[in-house]
């Protein structure tokens, strides 16, 4: 089954754009998904194609109209009534690895590019659209995080990896960071991989392993770590074998 | 001032790529921002042009080498001696705004681009680079998440937004979620723009984006509601006026 990504935009142009490249661009090429950037501005109803307006109330920049919105999202939605419908914007709800699966295991996903301002408000609840944010940093449109979240889904679309990456022991993928990786010269500038890694014990590798990937969650991301059920502060049940 | 983006990468080709569109590409084409993608497979040294090898410990997939890695960072920096090196990975420190913010004031960033399992992760001591992760999601490889780094500090660099846009009140840039916006029509679909947004008065209109942007934020990102101050749960001060 090809997964469908349809893309609402202003810049159609910007589309495959990386994704047409590498591991995306391959698994497009072979049909496992295909990739469709709709032009925001043909659904515009007056001769200047307007698409946006001033924001009530003042202040600077334009609002991409509801209306319009909506008749681009209804006509794509007419085509692929099976795919749910995102918009990129940092007011909505932060992207998660669990939820890139839900939607690579599904039949696809449409995704509604703001610029400007950002979008009508009432577009949300009148069409069911998802809000979705990729950062907590400002881009200039939804674009570039469009490209991020359907880089995301399309390499865990079935045989886009390939049988040797598992993907299963990825960062996130069980709320916690991934351990460091390290790769020959065993020693490098003075600096020398970890002993235990060299060691062929597998059973103390993969405790390591995890040890440290507990460890450096709870250091680095003490959010994931109390997510993951930790306690905030307190190091992980296996003590750290480095 | 022109701010100079490096990314080293294995694929040069996704560059500018869509930020060669639109705003970024724009200003790409009056200077404002120059783009040099850096070809990571010409720092090999041998005829292989190998630039990855298989995990220490074992298991899926192949690390990028740190003998490699540094002579690209070394070249770079070299030419580049004011630009901070960030490595684009999950296991970074999660960007923000406000680094986005210093990034765009400085002289540019380089980006290190990770494909296959990752980085050696001695490079980073090594050569004091930024591990830095966009958002909590697993990529193909660190060039989407380059691009939408590259994008948020585009749109900062002067000139680039135009002196309509202030830039000051979007969402994070003072720990908040920006309100909601409308434009017209003022009744859509049975839906009606907030009356307090028509009513011309400008001290309520701000009260009520401010009374919004801090319920939304409360209700919709409460660690960002925390961070900002305020107490998770509990509704702002001011009463939500809608």
């Amino acid at each position: 089954m090809t997964f469908a990504a349809t893309i609402i935009t202003l810049y159609p142009d910007m589309f495959p754009g990386p994704l047409g490249l590498s591991l995306a661009g391959r698994a497009l090429t072979e049909g496992s998904w295909s990739c469709e950037a709709v032009q925001l501005r043909d659904y515009a109803v007056d001769k200047h194609r307007t698409v946006d307006d001033t924001p009530a109330g003042g202040g600077a920049g334009m609002v991409l109209k509801a209306d319009i919105l909506a008749g681009a999202v209804d006509d794509v939605r007419e085509r692929r009534p099976d795919c749910p419908v995102l918009a990129m914007t940092p007011r909505g709800k932060p992207i998660t690895q669990a939820r890139i699966r839900e939607l690579a295991e599904g039949a696809g996903v449409t995704i509604l590019c703001g610029r400007f301002e950002g979008f009508d408000e009432r577009i949300f609840e009148a069409r069911q659209v998802e809000e979705v944010s990729l950062s907590d940093i400002v881009l200039s449109g939804g674009e570039a995080a469009a490209i991020a979240i359907l880089d995301a889904c399309i390499r865990l679309l079935p045989g886009v990896m390939g049988a040797a990456s598992s993907g299963a022991e990825e960062s996130f993928e069980e709320g916690l960071l991934e351990y460091p990786h390290y790769t020959r010269p065993s020693t490098w500038e003075g600096r020398t991989i970890p002993e235990v890694l060299r060691s062929g014990d597998h059973a103390k590798i993969a405790a390591w392993r995890k040890a440290r990937s507990e460890e450096d969650t709870r250091l680095r991301r003490p959010d994931l770590w109390e997510r993951h059920g930790g306690v905030r502060g307190q190091p992980a049940s296996g003590a750290r074998h480095d």
